[in-house]
């Protein structure tokens, strides 16, 4: 806590609020895997200027603190909210659909944070196999905001993208103290130079048109699986805006329908009204029968898809394939899950090569207990 | 205060906890219209045996109190619910979509209360005109429970009755005092003897094989625009349960995401979630398409139609086509509302033979500023 204090620059009155709203919690589970990492707490709510996930680190060459992911604010419609929000040229990156990872070098080692600040083991192993850590010796105060992408995923497993395992794509290289971002042109550059992937730049367009050029991208995304776009000012010094395509919207609602008893509704309610903005702005007859089907079907397809495994006995989970080069690390990670509260179960690791593959899976025991209790005759509410 | 711990017998201690909880609020405007009720308070949550929506009142004739209308419970499946719950024959009564009035008499005149325990002004006067009071004059003890239906209704204006003003239907006869409902074939025997119009009661079938006949009778019903079934025990011991048609929960989603705004996400969400279970239950794969389709397009259109109006500069509100025969009690009408805390304006009344007609404009103006603002080009969250 004291050296929290200290990385923050806090007066003894902040410290104090800090401690006594209960803002920090264990942002890593100690392990050699982590070996530069002394002490680690995160933000679990925003703290003045701090983001939440911010993560404050005591390491081997002293404190660190890396700003937490800022929070990228939604468009609903494009017009007129792209030309209200920026000025001269805007650029249109894909938003890709994986999981936000800050990258970062602490001692000798990278490390892979997630959005809410925790320290990933699952993560940092695969940074350190594909990050080119000289990056960090040449600039130690800038992390690599990515997007963890691929089959291989313990959050977010999508094939769209024809990664089999797991990769990562640089979307913001970021001053991880201050949070200021490199501006775009600056970013392409430093990524090139030491062979990272980034995230797609789609087009360069005046703001005036921005909104036409937006629909076209849009309506290309949404055909090909991807979930959506980031808008953003070529120089970085205004938000970035995101605006997601209507498969994006409706894979998040199979998603959270499928698993009813553990998904908020906020967050099905959110994706239902993005798309009647979308639709307004957007839909010909003909587009608007098509995606009332799509969201239709998107939702009760998930919930009935429940109903029935539970009906055959089965128990409600979201699987995913994982894979690991150092069976150490599949225990390190099984810890760390455990302690984000998450019930999981995990297959027995199988050799594939050079790694183990191990299965993950997540049980939603509020939706199956639901469905049984229903299921066995019983009265809703 | 101190005539409802009376009224309800409660001890001193009971009387307080009443009075901390703040469970009780005015249930009438004082008006000569009401001139038998002194005093009158409601119950807006459950408080021991008395439910939410129990009436308390001072009367000229002393203390009355009017039990709340019981939650009933809904069956989520047909099968096995039904079996469960009953044993031997079972009573298949429509559940008509209006809205449910408690009728009783104090004094001299008849008083028709709202579900949430208030006494309705324009309700009230209907009742006058339409339930024959001397029903009450041969049993003092029993309410009429009933369902308030047709096109001119103030909170549940429907045209699938063929009700073009407003009309009762009754579906229980309680004791107002315990809350005990009298066998069904008793209260079909005293509506005919006084010429009260009864919820129509559909089939009554053994329990085995009620599940199978409930398929037919909410098909035909969905077909006709209907809301669904409420499933009793004919000598009313065990406590009922619902089970409602596709059509009528499209129709809440319809309503819930036009003034989306209003309306909460638990309200959205369960409509979403009987939908799920009544596809797995009932479904085949044609059924199942024309499903999504119309859930979607319930959802869908009913957001779009609000963004559009807004885009259109207009407000987004609720409109009912009212009739008063005495435009006393339309002042008291406005009243009621005002205290309801809705946000209600009215059109100059109308002549109409007998009565005059107003229109009721319940605005929504959560839903208005929330689209108007992102129609502005402002962003989410």
């Amino acid at each position: 806590m004291t050296f929290v204090a200290e990385a923050l620059s806090l007066t003894p009155a902040a410290a104090k609020r800090l401690e006594e709203k209960r803002i920090l919690s264990k942002a890593f589970v100690r392990h050699p895997f982590f070996k530069d990492v002394l002490e680690a707490l995160r933000l679990g709510r925003k703290f003045g200027e701090y983001e939440e996930g911010t993560l404050v680190a005591k390491t081997v060459e002293g404190l660190e603190v890396v700003r937490g992911y800022p929070k990228i604010k939604r468009a609903l419609t494009l017009y007129p909210t792209i030309k209200k929000h920026f000025r001269g040229e805007v650029i249109f990156e894909e938003k890709m659909n994986g999981y936000n990872v800050r990258i970062v070098r602490f001692g000798e080692r990278l490390y892979a944070i997630t959005r809410g600040g925790f320290i990933c083991p699952y993560t940092t192993e695969k940074a350190r196999m594909l990050i080119d850590d000289s990056f960090f010796k040449d600039h130690p105060n800038l992390m690599l905001c990515c997007e963890a992408v691929g089959e291989e995923s313990p959050f977010v497993p999508k094939d769209v993208y024809g990664i089999k395992k797991i990769d990562f794509f640089v979307f913001d290289i970021r001053d991880k103290r201050t949070n200021e971002a490199l501006p775009v042109k600056e970013k392409e550059k430093l990524s090139e130079e030491y062979g990272f992937k980034i995230a797609p730049i789609l087009a360069e367009v005046h703001v005036s048109k921005a909104h036409e050029v937006a629909k076209d991208v849009i309506e290309d995304l949404g055909r090909k699986g991807k979930e959506g776009i980031v808008i953003k000012d070529p120089k970085m010094k205004r938000s970035p805006i995101k605006y997601t395509t209507s498969e994006a919207n409706c894979s998040d609602l199979s998603f959270a329908f499928r698993f009813f008893g553990e998904y908020g509704r906020d967050f099905m309610f959110s994706r239902i009204i993005r798309e009647g903005f979308q639709a307004f702005e957007l839909d010909d007859d003909d587009a608007f029968e098509r995606r009332c089907m799509r969201i239709g079907r998107a939702i009760l397809e998930a919930i009935v898809e429940s109903i029935r495994e539970v009906s055959e006995g089965k128990r409600i989970y979201d699987r995913m394939r994982l894979r690991f080069y150092d069976l150490e690390v599949l225990e390190l990670f099984k810890e760390h899950v455990r302690r984000m509260g998450v019930n999981a179960e995990f297959s027995e690791p199988v050799e594939d090569g050079d790694s183990y593959v191990v299965w993950f899976y997540r049980l939603m025991k509020s939706t199956t207990d639901k469905i049984d209790f229903i299921l066995k005759g019983n009265l809703w509410q």
